[in-house]
């Protein structure tokens, strides 16, 4: 790949974030539904993971057996991203994909500089000369800490090495996922996710449809 | 961890390096032989690796099923020194230890950086806040491209993801690693690996010896 990023800009990347008990799940079903009406190809993805590599990393990095330091977990964070956006992000862009990635950068950027209290300097840098893209579009649901904390507890699974976490942590993760959303309102769509499911698929749903219009993608 | 470096100064840290059938096995064994003598602590670690995650680390990045991307590799090599530092070199130095470990951040400028062609300026940086440490005294291993890639493969074993690597990148590698030395003559101690084993591991016992000396070791 002579330069990877020559015609990244034929395709469109969406990025979904937000905290635990957010819904995730479901806005991103609701998404690919209709994006599966572009006639697009359409590329869904996740991080950590989304390549055979990266789904390693993504064992260790949410293993609970594992004690890792803060700057193991990032740098894990950016190899499983650095593999993702060569093997996967950018041949899609360039064939003129949609790409959606469940999680990309502004996590490090939360969980890592926010919840870890690592420097955004260094994540900053890893972006430039690791991810390499940005999302052209990025959802942010956005609930109240212990709501989502409720919800994603009542799912009743085992909690994974970051949904271990106490809540202060999270209370950071949020607030530095919403400051990065205050810094680039062109890009973000900020959705409250404390309203019911149905509401929360229509607010995403809308604001996608502006997008799409807005990029003759529709 | 308050501030990580506090009394790492108390301790002094060794490091191996040295391309493919260099001899660093051999010379290793010679080292710690010596060193078990002196009367302080020895810990002896290895790269990537030498913690339960970084082994983990270690079996990705050697498994020669996987493709990763030079930056992937360069980020897991990273993410395991990360842990190790933090987890074993860094309170090993603070209680006065001596801590031997066969390769350490030379590698990185030498494989990733000459060899794979990476920006040494990522990589220092990298060296900045994720290594933190720089080893007081480093054995470059130094042989002849082709006598050590024929002695290596006359081991027999199979060829590890990055010893499947062309001679081109080897020479790379080689000539990362001597413009390093050249670099820090005071720190690196470079050993005619082409000799006989008895000859390199006399080599390596001297300047060890000189070097234990003037640092009040012996």
């Amino acid at each position: 790949m002579s330069d990877p990023q020559a015609d990244a800009s034929r395709g469109f990347l969406i990025s979904l974030e937000g905290g635990e008990g957010a819904g995730k799940s479901t806005v991103l079903a609701a998404i690919t539904a209709r994006l599966e009406g572009v006639g697009r190809e359409l590329v869904v993805t996740r991080e950590p993971g989304g390549t055979p590599a990266g789904e390693r990393i993504r064992e260790l990095l949410l293993d609970p057996a594992q004690v890792l330091f803060a700057e193991t977990e990032l740098l894990l964070m950016f190899a499983s991203r650095a593999q993702l956006v060569r093997e996967t992000v950018l041949p899609a862009l360039e064939r003129g994909a949609i790409v959606v990635s469940d999680r990309f950068t502004d996590a490090s950027f939360a969980y890592q500089g926010g919840g870890r209290g690592l420097d955004a300097g260094h994540i900053a840098e890893l972006e430039r000369w690791a991810a390499l893209v940005r999302p052209d579009l990025t959802f942010l649901l956005d609930v109240d800490v212990a709501e989502g904390l409720a919800r994603a507890r009542a799912r009743g699974e085992g909690a994974d090495r970051i949904e271990s976490e106490r809540d202060a942590f999270f209370e950071r993760v949020r607030g530095a996922y919403r400051r990065r959303a205050q810094a680039e309102p062109e890009r973000f769509r900020v959705i409250d996710a404390s309203q019911p499911p149905d509401r929360v698929r229509a607010d995403v749903l809308e604001a996608l449809e502006a997008r799409l219009a807005g990029s003759g993608l529709a």
